[in-house]
């Protein structure tokens, strides 16, 4: 296990991409989960689908005998495994955030089947890092945790009883990616460059700030103002430059009042 | 639990079977399974999937309480589990059994992806009993076992580990067993107003004079700034809230520059 910051070179920008092999590309992050025995079982999952990169988001028990015993012959998944004290910091480098659930959110845009999903996510593994969010096995992801996503993705399941296992959950996404993966469907002709999520993150910082300057926004009583703009913005996946479009306008409008 | 022979009549015929559900005409055999904890979790994956048939061939341990802790809210699955000495007392009734490995087979004719197979279960399963089983953890089927199955399936996974948890085999195959039941289930419900085209191009109309007064926008010189931002806002499809929110910021703008 290594922490935030002792890794690969994250920080702002983006860090290296596996040209040969998207699965590579592709972090799963698992946010406060309780069960040290899921992380093992997830790892393990991940491993037999040919993933390999664990992120945990302040893990209640880790490590812990009941990961390592449950990761059975993946044990170098655990060992690898980067811990982060925050979601936002465990998508540093990343392009786009899938956050997965089981059941329907207010604002949440764009939900995909996992198999959908899955393409999206490989297809932009091809050329970035990207990754997939699970949240803690009884509350899922807070809703500060769930605007970090760009895109959600759920299992198609039973109505009357939809509550997979968190490591049973990983191991069905797992697999549609390697499925994905040996599948020639995907291509990905990405002629533009998409925002990297901190950048996206400063945008929403920047919007916040002249919204209540210009009177629009109320920080004391934001309402539903900011999910919205996030899910609005997050639906469009915004591109590099367009964030700068967007931040060059609000920088026009702080000038013009002064 | 009940035993062989003391459930619904099955003998030597086919039994009755579902004509409105084929997942109810699926069970699932786990052939002596040397963990009871994998029955449990078996039992939830199964629920979460829309399948609730679950036949056990001389399991080690069962009941378990470890059975039922990781059975979860699925312990009906396992009251109902029934209990069989024989792989061929457990296949009564069916007239199809698909055996499952990890590995390839010196017997194993007519290998098939899980997905392909769970497409053949299902189709067999609009008018009949048939059957998906699995072998022991580490041992697998004996090759009597095997020789009851008419065609065999496995999961796609990494060659360099490609031993999944029992449990979680079980989850990737009753997955696709939904997924080939139904298509098209994931809907974005319709709770959102889409904005009309008229709001859209007022929208942008709105967006090109407030960019024109803080000095962003040069309408003589215009350079790709307005087809960019129509671009960005056309991908994301906008709701009428959404144009609303966008059109009350740049109100506030207004406002705040006179």
């Amino acid at each position: 296990m290594s922490t935030s910051g002792a890794g690969a070179p994250r920080s702002e920008g983006r860090i290296v991409v596996n040209n040969t092999d998207p699965l590579k590309n592709i972090r799963v992050v698992l946010t406060r989960p309780s069960h040290p025995g899921n992380i093992g079982a997830s790892a393990r999952a991940l491993k037999t689908m040919g993933l390999r990169t664990l992120h945990l988001v302040n893990p209640r028990h880790f490590p812990h005998p009941d990961a390592d015993a449950r990761a059975s012959g993946a044990r170098d998944v655990l060992q690898d495994a980067q811990v982060h004290e925050s979601l936002a910091a465990a998508l540093g480098g990343c392009v786009l955030a899938v956050g997965t659930s089981s059941r329907h959110r207010e604002l949440q845009h764009d939900l995909k089947s996992a198999r959908d999903a899955a393409r999206e996510l490989l297809a932009a593994a091809a050329t970035h890092q990207v990754a997939l969010v699970f949240g803690n096995e009884t509350t899922g992801l807070t809703s500060v945790e769930a605007g970090l996503c760009q895109l959600w993705a759920c299992i198609p399941a039973n109505p009357d009883y939809a509550s997979l296992n968190l490591a049973a959950a990983v191991q069905v996404f797992a697999y549609e990616l390697r499925m994905a993966c040996e599948s020639d469907v995907v291509r990905n002709d990405a002629e533009f460059e998409p925002a990297t999520l901190a950048d996206v993150e400063r945008l929403y910082e920047h919007f916040g700030q002249t919204m209540t300057a210009t009177g629009f926004h109320d920080p004391a009583h934001p309402k539903r103002l900011m999910p919205r703009l996030r899910r609005l913005l997050a639906r469009a996946r915004l591109e590099t430059e367009e964030v700068n479009i967007l931040r060059g306008f609000l920088n026009s409008v702080d000038k013009s009042r002064r």
